[in-house]
């Protein structure tokens, strides 16, 4: 195998996150949202929301978190936010499913691309902790557009939404958890 | 409404890309791409890819554009690559797009955001050259990937082939067309 064919070989396996389905629904609720455009859109809240991060974040590496943040899905799937997991089998599953996935780059690739998917996954710097709040705090925003989604489907409270969504955005964008905890209040009040 | 109600506004608008279908398929040949899963399958060719942008091309560019590039097919739809259409008129409708869904967004945004896809339109720098050439390399990997894809349905030749997609690919990659020219060859020599 040529360089390139390995990076191709790479491409072509990224190509099954398009079939690796969310909780969440697309805003007018016609399906399942896939892992692939769900990546698409949390870019694009990137660049449209950059103003909501703190000085230290570096909004290009951000950019690329997000690319790469739900590769390992591929073989470890998504596990819904409102599901109680064991975080450590979870954690395990998706690190394997690293060694696999970016083992099918040249090395120099792989070791450029998989420190940028860790240090979204330790979510101890303010740039890892931008993304993680923006990986948080578009699925209520597609709920809010979709009247419930996946609230709905897993029967959630907004204490329940608080504790799993709340405490990780605001951590790392706090003005979007202010304006998500305002919505998410009216839309519960309108819905009871 | 508030700046954040735009932004979301603006965001909760680009969710229809997800909707809109595109002539190739996935690897798998399960069913048609959409245009948000290409935009974020291309974002990821530009990392994996960037040792074949020349010196010019400026990478984090590359990948906003790609970000936002088909964003205006939410009002003008997919122009498949093989299809012969009114160029002049695809771009007027794109014009129109844009004004519509960057002007969604609060001004300063709108105005930070739109001249990257003008960029990408024009095509006239490295960086967006770069950009293009990815656009109009993933299908061809994705057609050899499923079994010919558009390919087929368009019944095209490697000279359609050439003419179409290759004079782009070349203009921005000339290694990524080299690799794609000898495979689609092989292609069409072991389907006839
Ligand atoms: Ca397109």
């Amino acid at each position: 195998m040529t360089r390139l064919d390995k990076q191709i070989a790479f491409l072509n396996e990224a190509d099954k996150l398009k079939s690796v389905l969310r909780a969440t629904t697309l805003a007018d609720a016609s399906r399942a949202e896939n892992s692939a455009e769900h990546s698409w859109h949390l870019t694009l809240y990137a660049l449209v929301l950059a103003d909501q991060a703190g000085p230290d974040v570096d909004i290009d590496r951000v950019i690329k978190m997000l690319i790469l943040h739900d590769l390992v899905e591929i073989d470890a799937g998504d596990t819904p936010i409102f599901e109680n997991v064991d975080a450590a089998e979870v954690a395990a599953k998706e690190e394997a499913a690293a060694d696999r996935i970016f083992g099918l780059l040249p090395a120099d690739i792989a070791s450029a691309l998989r420190p940028i998917w860790e240090e979204f996954e330790a979510a101890l710097t303010p740039t890892a902790q931008f993304a993680k709040a923006l990986d948080r705090f578009q699925p209520p925003m597609q709920n809010l557009a979709s009247g419930g989604g996946s609230w709905r489907a897993y029967n959630v409270t907004q204490d329940t939404i608080a504790a799993r969504v709340g405490t990780k955005i605001e951590r790392g964008a706090p003005g979007l958890w202010a304006y998500a905890r305002k919505r998410i209040a009216a839309f519960f009040a309108s819905a009871s």
